[in-house]
């Protein structure tokens, strides 16, 4: 597996060298002569440009900004590898306006900043906002990411969704209600520990209980999120009032002990069998750190587990945000939607879960690139 | 004329709500399965992110950073419209993005600002140039453009080009090139009146005194600018010193009596034919004020002007900035070049004059669609 990583990354360093970056942009029409010339620029132009200057809501008709979602990046938290800065979030960026044209027909551009301060952030995104439908904020790390996300929402008269909290939040829900499902566990009563209290857990966690689970126990890096925890702070102050009920205290092996479901937001090899052999019967494993998950899914399987997902695509139930961004801003720009709530994703994450009409403990999610998967998403965000 | 005008532009309204933008954002290879997916973004990606956050320097390489350019205007100069704010300028910037692709190959994605703040757009343009491999600003109003230029090219290690300045500039000295040749006319001494002391007026006067003109004078909207004016400031005060050998005092009128050149970047209808009547034999008179020029080519011509040449397509002799953006940019993204110099730009104009190998009054600058137009100008910038 190591070795066929390791390979994956010496292709995709070919590639991308042989492509020299992976989107293009292209003219929706030729410009061959004067005559062209004249009508998509001056003078023709300028009755375009008169117009939208006194009809400015009528921006997204006449230009390119009804169908144009920014996919902006800091570089603070890129995929496994941290704060790599925006040169190193720049491929993973272009990938994702890839992915926005290829599965929802939205032209989605990179941005990567050099900046990592956050009112420098918000304060950039809101000067470069009026050429965009909606801003997709990607891999900028916590906390800085609440408060960003929080302020745009709230400046901004376009659609702002951070992906790795809201859209992974939808992808987790969305297969754990078929997990639910397969395992014969009822969500209402499920006790659900989440390793990671960063953007994604902290996401996850909010969804969940607005869907309405059992319990949820967060861990962080220095072990149970409890009211006893005097270092607590932000999101985590909100998420420890309610959470653990039974205010659990300690480390991953005193959360995981008798818990329904695990969901691994964190860091690989992070949870052992014996952990997994601790769980309730018919246990729910989704270890999604990437690329490495928190438990390999033949060592989770073996020490119980009944349903195991990762994030990656070489095994089997990937819960992976290519579900649902691309559902999420294609239902956001067709319907107008200005605020993406909670609610919405929760509808989202049923109508994905229900594209799989007999879920089984290899087959929770759908393939990515099944066509059904945007308009699922799409036609819950209105 | 002005009915053929109207019906451009109520042809480009339709053509534009047709379109709904004038440039696509287009993956360069399909993505249709997981194993693409694997080499495009997760988990492939990471080692080209991983590779490039430690070699920065490789950036134009492995992404489109290399070959992209960002078309950035704030609104406040937009075309012959003014001060019409960023949903008024949009179409015009992908207008000039679908150009940079159509005549040179690069890919130019237009930003319009929701701010017209010199620090702010400074600030804007900074951090979000990771992505770039070159910036055109667009359409920004003096005094502003010049600082905000100034001080890009200082603080980016890219190139930045203020193109209604020096792309302006560059057009206008190819067209004048040949206009010489045709009338006979020495350079060294020939008295040149420019109208409008802003972005163009400023950058075309430059670049004329670098390439050895004999006098210039200067016209703003208060008349000749002397060394009697109390009122100059900025660009305005350097100009005036290096400008009006005899220290002409007055409006047009005073100006042109004798000139050689008049070369308009003002207003529509500001010149008579008594003014170029007044002028010298073989008088050259460029009329560039978009969409209505300073006077009309037939009326000019009837005065006396031997060469007439305008902005726009529907006559002979288009000064139209495709003639230079396209190059300059493609010169600089393949020499990797760092700041656009005037000496880089007059080669460039040379170049380009040098492309009507048989110069006549009809016929000074080369078709914007003549393939040998970009590598000309491209050449001449390294």
């Amino acid at each position: 597996m190591a070795q066929k990583k390791q390979d994956i990354g010496k292709v995709s360093l070919v590639l991308h060298k042989k492509l020299r970056g992976k989107v293009s942009i292209v003219p929706k029409m030729l410009v061959k002569n004067k005559s062209d010339l004249a009508l998509v620029y001056t003078p023709g132009v300028a009755a375009v440009s008169s117009y939208l200057a006194t009809h400015k809501d009528k921006l997204g008709e006449y230009t390119m900004a009804g169908n144009t979602v920014a996919v902006i990046s800091d570089g603070s938290a890129v995929l496994g590898l941290g704060n790599i800065g925006p040169e190193g979030a720049l491929p993973v960026m272009e990938g994702k306006a890839m992915l926005f044209k290829a599965l929802a027909g939205i032209d989605a551009f990179p941005i990567v900043l050099a900046t990592q301060d956050t009112e420098e952030i918000i304060a950039t995104v809101k000067n470069i906002a009026p050429v965009f439908g909606g801003i997709n904020l990607e891999d900028i790390a916590a906390p800085r990411c609440f408060e960003i996300e929080r302020r745009l929402q709230a400046e901004l008269s376009i659609p702002v969704l951070h992906d790795d909290q809201h859209g992974t939040a939808l992808v987790v829900l969305a297969g754990l209600i078929n997990a639910f499902k397969v395992t014969k566990k009822n969500p209402k009563k499920a006790r659900i520990v989440i390793a990671g209290a960063g953007a994604a857990g902290t996401a996850i966690a909010s969804l969940l209980m607005l869907f309405g689970v059992g319990d949820i126990i967060m861990i962080d890096s220095k072990g149970v999120l409890h009211r006893k925890r005097t270092d607590l702070t932000g999101e985590k102050l909100m998420l420890v009032k309610k959470t653990n009920k039974k205010n659990i205290t300690g480390g991953l092996a005193e959360a995981l002990a008798g818990a329904d479901v695990f969901i691994g937001v964190s860091k690989g090899n992070t949870v052992t069998a014996a952990h997994v052999a601790s769980m309730a019967k018919n246990a729910i494993v989704f270890a999604l750190a990437n690329p490495t998950p928190e438990i390999m899914p033949d060592i989770a399987k073996r020490a119980g587990a009944m349903v195991v997902a990762t994030g990656r695509s070489d095994f089997a139930n990937q819960i992976n945000n290519s579900l649902g961004f691309p559902g999420i801003f294609r239902g956001a720009l067709d319907h107008q939607v200005r605020q993406i709530t909670d609610v919405m994703l929760i509808k989202a994450a049923k109508n994905l879960a229900a594209l799989v009409k007999k879920p089984t403990t290899e087959y929770i999610v759908p393939n990515t690139f099944d066509k059904a998967v945007v308009s699922a998403v799409a036609k819950a965000i209105r």
